[in-house]
């Protein structure tokens, strides 16, 4: 926004309010930039109360997310309506282009002050555009034709769609795949890398770190998937104040063809059916799509989490964003970062509850989805916050493979049991589970080895020594016993990869 | 169950309780049927806590989602199990014909008393088929060989799959496109009926009765198609303790067509990677769809609700199941049924909450998802309670066709306002906004039918002269200003009748 | 913040940005106020995402809930901690003084700033206010007192118990005895106003309409009371790291006595037992209570939407802030304001949610409560939006008692059903609710009114004599068939007004 | 129940379903017991779907939850308000005994088979009551007098109250008090065992196992105190339809007065106003406090459950009901109680949320509450299922006081950083927190101990030597940096002990 060049002696008193500095600029011919233009508008961004505009924020997002870029989205829509009223000559292109031009220079700043009048965002939106029609030949027919056939949800549903949309496909779906490809990168590295299993926070039969990300790799890959799905199915509308098209059936005589052609100006797609709305299904999708998204990060953190344990210590992050001391114990390395991303889960998780009441809506519909609506774009914003957060923990998190394999040779004495077990049974001895957990019953309590316990029982060594040699050797060596786990992560890395063409 | 034929001479004093009643009769060799088999089970279904099995249910369900059933999907996996080791010459085929039979006779009661003693549902389902294995030759090989390379979730999540796919397929799908048929059905009998829109309560432009119907109808057909993608995506396992197909390692070359062979026989999927369990994500996926189709049938119940209203009265059902009087107030009718599904919703609502956190399994999984899991079925069976208590509704649900055609009457004089206001502005008229809306409210105030108003004003009168022929008489026939509502109405019902494979 | 006056001859180019915009000026000597100063944190409100920020702000609640003002009663509370040290001479007074007006000085943007260095946002605010400490003698001991003792939850905890405490005392609450206040208002003028009572939304017995607003009063009362509690039951803490007190025993015999001494500086109480943070349940506490009196409102909103159906119309409210047109339906009354209460409703519902899962915070304390807390500020502020929304509404809602005289005259052919069927059964008839409802459904088929149809049976005659003369007078004239409501309103409108301090 | 003493020959056709069998013992004169009378209601408790009633059962709860307690309960209401009309000479004494007598023989079955009819729960129950009239003088009175004024909220409200309070009284609060108690006594036992503190999962200043226990029995004793409340504030009414007393109006010149008499015989609360129901924020209180109260049990059990991690080790529990292998791998102790009592909490974590929808009922009284509340009992059940589950737990628990010690040993060389840190700032030392800091992380880099570096460095020793004797000596033992743990520890286990009548 261009700014007159010159010297203003300004007086400080006219520091104590933004309004005052304004009016003294202009005083002085001065064109004050945007940030000062609406200068009543500026806050501090201290002075806020939700943590969404100052603690969590992306600011790749504010051009589809912020309250300026939604009024720029209606405008955009306003004009595409236009425009195909223009190319139906209905209204004249001259007209078409005034309300076009007009409709670049609105801002949010005269939209809400409009609504302080009109007490209704729609209809501000229509005056402001309205005012910027400049005084030429052709205003009335501009004026008189902005927003012509178009309810306010017209425009509120298509501007959502379309700005949610190329928010999703522009910065958080990418996002997601970096935060994949990070994950599928570790995976290659430690595809091999032995670590003891643990379900139920007990040691259980091996597993590989890589394989471990696989397994989280393969559920975020599949939530991208489906929360392209859900971008993809979001629509616009045109179909006027009830969704019977009344409006535009004044003017034209084919008005599902008419929403067609407004929308295809945008790339959206117009809802098989509505009322005053689009079907709410397709938001509450996408809401499921995001939060189940963020659930399969929280695991991955929750996992890396509790490896970071000090008596585990099988991963580790440097101090730094994401790890950081405690303000009275100055030794401490707390894992700040993953906490951060279960917290902010635990925060939008229970985020569909109102996107489910969303879709009682009162007849050919009620307002009472307004405000709820308002509120997605923040959940959005978190969402991408916490990727980014993923995604700088994996680049800092170190797997420390020669303390896994330490853990994995003490949790070895025991774990041989499923396959001792297993061979006993296949063996023909009948009673192996038994036989199996009371001897490792006793090993825990004596410290012996499992094996030796084994081996020393001559019943058992009889049937042990129908083991074949393989077997045999999987016995004294259990890092043997990981299956098929290398491989099956490796062929998750390369599914994905070719999948959401990421590079290995 | 076959039942000995004969007298029993039976002391009344039997009757003390269902065990002794039991044993008196298997005393003179009567094997005692199903019901009165497992006796010490028997409870009246009006001991019972939770309402789902005494008040809503749906008892062609119970061959899916019993615990009898339960334990009789999990000893069909563990067959499927026993037949591919058979066909690849692991176990001998008489083994796998031995614990075929034996599972068969598996009863949840068993397996409940078992599992007093191991502490484990799973090792107690084990036991309890070795039990039923016979003492013939191959015994010793058939007790040793059930469950084999299995762990309990190889098991668990694979008959879920199972059961919950065929409780869909075979009932709540079918009982769905029940409702869609019907409310089709209606739709095409109201295409042409006129209704007045209502937004936020207040009346807006007209609709249809049938195009109304239609927006509940292709929201439902969506879900439809949604839950059934959400079923087809179950998936099962059978890759062992960690997910590494450790234990399946010791036997076969190739574990993972090992696990399609197993999962192959019950027609269920494998999930690309596991840990000890699936993917939890197909579970909340599949709960998320559950809660938003009821969500759908609820704004029609809710919809309906309220034109039933005396005030309203547009749309009346009969005294009946689900219209019943007050206990103190004789002549109530009161739409109990409509009632009933908005509350089964209300309390359904939350259900994806616990299904989210299970997304958090920590590490190879913990057990935190057990008990949320085993009350997925309750969820089902409420849910299909609740279709078919909107389709019993839907079927006694009456059109008052007079009734919305005089609220619509009166409505008119009001709702003209929109095409009045887009036609004067279409015609040159700068505030036709502001005008009409100022109009309209003198109507109200002084009772005058707006267009009287209109009319009266000079000025305007000129702008009305500029108006087509039928413009004009849409201005004095407002039920003309339906746009399409007919016709899509009428597409919607062929589109689905088509897709869902109903009858129009 | 003073501003030094003189005139300041500046270029255009600097308004480029506020940074430079700052700079400029600041080589005049002139030192900016608090808009200006932190220019770089600038933002306009359009900027934002959050809507609570530029939506449904409260200026009132931002000197309690901005991040400007959580940083400023953090730092009060450094300088309790400090004056007790000092008073126990622990410290000199001197450097409790030099903190004490260096605590002042601090602003949250210092702190995020140093915070990108520290990672650790109370660690930033202890070297803020040792930055803010000047080069005099003493500066030493008090640079090395900041915080002494204490770990950063001590701060936190305790700073949000004193904010929370105090928005709620001085603005929330009060704002909830305004509503009360208006609410007992308009019942008091409305004690006999007559309604017809509805349930299941079909006519049941006469109410008043002040009897309706008693109920929502009584029920408003009971949560101003609950809320108070649980603002009274917040605490904070000054026990250090893990609850132990131990870093304050390295300097004081009585450290549980020493935390009371400190947080009675600042009027807040301690815990009886904590960890690094106060026991959660104190928080989901508040968030509970708040969330259910805002469904007291929304139930208030929805009763007082549905009477504003223009088929019923027995409550209206002007067009204004709260009542708004269509943006294509000129001539809409759209209730705006009632459906934001039930929308803002809708999105707080679950908020307590994440507040239980705090309740599970690992061992002494993890983290992830942090993010969900951050947020609790702007639920307060959301909920108090709905109050003084609702307040506003409230003054402008005209009930409308002829309206409900004339539906109440709709309904009392079919109400007095009721005391017909009770005085019968009194007067010996055995079927008098069968034979009533009977009646009734004949009433409704032939619109004729029941007491004529119950007159032209002999048999009920009968029993109709034995009634008493005020029994016959209440037959014929329903309206008076009211029991107690009147002076129930009055009762509830005395209590409250004497319990809460309200002039009726 | 009688059962007439004989022989009866039955033919084993009989059996093939329940009520076949109950019709031959009939023929034959035999009075069938309860578990047969109502055979056609008999099932298994493996043919039901929800878990509640076969796997999370509570039998001491039924006789307050089952269906058939809900019918007893109700049926005493019913009998209280008769007892008053009786006692204010609106019936005869004789009709009140004839109902009394009646309503202890209604049955649930008997209710259902006639609301298959009525349609309506209360007015079955009025039937069934008036079936149970004999046929003697008085009995026409007696029938036209039962429920006189009452309408049915009247009744299921009371009962609720009624059945609700009395389970928590006699069952549950007991319940958590030997949960609290066990609590305690560990505690005492332990409040001196040295445990390192963890926050953020990284080793924290130290504690002691009785005091991390104080944290949770102090935080449970607080939740029965809540409960208690949510208990005593459960209220019941008898002001008819609306909540205006307009049918007892008929009868009694002081309803009010009526109202608290009936509800005074069995010992309940009335509500200061009403409409049909009761104020559903009782319903809701009750439930926030039984799920924070599960919150703070869950929280627990979370932490005993890592305690329990192989790596750390210092809780342990013997196999067990609680404590179970794996059907695969024999070795496991997998520590499924506590995992259990964590898996319903998050069950039962979102269950306010139809509470707080409850608030919204229409007017005066929609009917979306009705299956909501039907479902509270279960809520109830799971909930004092996992109290149960925790006190069996806790009693096997076995804290491992040498493992404690030995992790604490190894934390020692860290944990010193406190009040390393905190005593040189308290010696004028500047920069304590860095340099403490950079020198922890040279220690774990290192290996070698914190002090030792700390001893090797000159500046840092002239500040140490300004340490008193006491701080040296905690310097080198930092087992004494346990603050105020144990008296702190004692204190609550004292507080609660005395409070909750607990013996120590």
């Amino acid at each position: 926004m261009a700014v007159t060049r010159g010297i203003v002696p300004i007086h400080t008193s006219a520091l104590k309010d933004p309004q005052t500095l304004a009016d003294v600029f202009r005083a002085h011919g001065v064109e004050l930039p945007g940030w000062l233009r609406n200068s009543k508008d500026l806050v501090s961004r201290f002075d806020l109360v939700s943590p969404t505009d100052f603690r969590y924020s992306v600011p790749e997002l504010d051009r589809y997310f912020s309250e300026e870029s939604f009024v720029r989205h209606k405008a955009r829509v306003e004009v595409a309506l236009v425009r195909v009223l223009a190319r139906r000559k209905l209204i004249s292109a001259r007209a078409a282009d005034l309300i076009s031009t007009a409709s670049r220079r609105v801002t949010a700043s005269e939209t809400y002050e409009i609504e302080e009048k009109t007490k209704h965002d729609i209809i501000a939106l229509v005056r402001a555009i309205q005012s910027h029609i400049p005084n030429v030949e052709g205003r009335e027919e501009a004026v008189a034709a902005v927003h012509r056939t178009a309810t306010s949800y017209d425009i509120v549903n298509t501007a959502n769609a379309l700005r949610i949309r190329n928010a999703f496909r522009q910065v958080i779906i990418p996002d997601l795949i970096k935060l994949e490809g990070a994950w599928l990168k570790t995976l290659m590295e430690h595809k091999e890398t032995l670590q003891v299993g643990r379900t139920h926070t007990q040691w259980a039969e091996p597993v590989t770190f890589g394989f471990v990300l696989a397994w989280y790799a393969d559920r975020l890959g599949r939530r991208i998937l489906q929360l392209r799905s859900a971008v993809n199915a979001l629509e616009g509308k045109f179909s006027g104040a009830v969704g019977t098209h009344g409006a535009a059936s004044l003017f034209v005589p084919d008005p599902a063809k008419f929403e067609a052609e407004i929308l295809g100006v945008l790339g959206v797609k117009p809802a098989r059916i509505t009322t005053q709305i689009v079907p709410p299904e397709q938001q509450v999708d996408l809401m499921h799509a995001t939060v189940s998204a963020l659930g399969v990060i929280a695991g991955w953190a929750q996992d890396m989490y509790h490896l970071q344990r000090p008596e585990i210590g099988e991963v580790g992050q440097p101090r730094g964003d994401d790890v950081s001391a405690s303000s009275t114990m100055p030794f401490k390395t707390n894992p700040v970062g993953l906490e951060n991303i279960m917290s902010v889960f635990k925060y939008l998780l229970p985020r569909t509850i109102p996107g489910y009441l969303n879709q009682l809506s009162l007849h050919q519909r009620d307002l009472t989805n307004s405000a709820v609506e308002r509120f997605d774009p923040e959940a959005f914003v978190l969402f991408d916050y916490s990727v980014r957060r993923a995604l700088r923990v994996t680049k800092s998190l170190k797997p420390h493979a020669a303390q896994m394999r330490a853990i994995f040779d003490r949790s070895a004495g025991q774990i041989i049991g499923e396959p001792l077990h297993l061979l006993l049974a296949a063996n023909g001895y009948q009673t192996s589970h038994e036989t199996v957990g009371r001897l490792a019953d006793k090993a825990r309590e004596t410290g012996r080895p499992l094996m030796e316990l084994v081996r020393a029982d001559p019943e058992l060594q009889q049937f042990i020594e129908r083991f074949t040699p393989g077997q045999i050797a999987l016995m004294s060596d259990p890092s043997r016993y990981i299956g098929i786990a290398p491989r099956k992560a490796e062929n998750i890395a390369r599914y994905w990869a070719n999948k959401l063409r990421i590079e290995l």
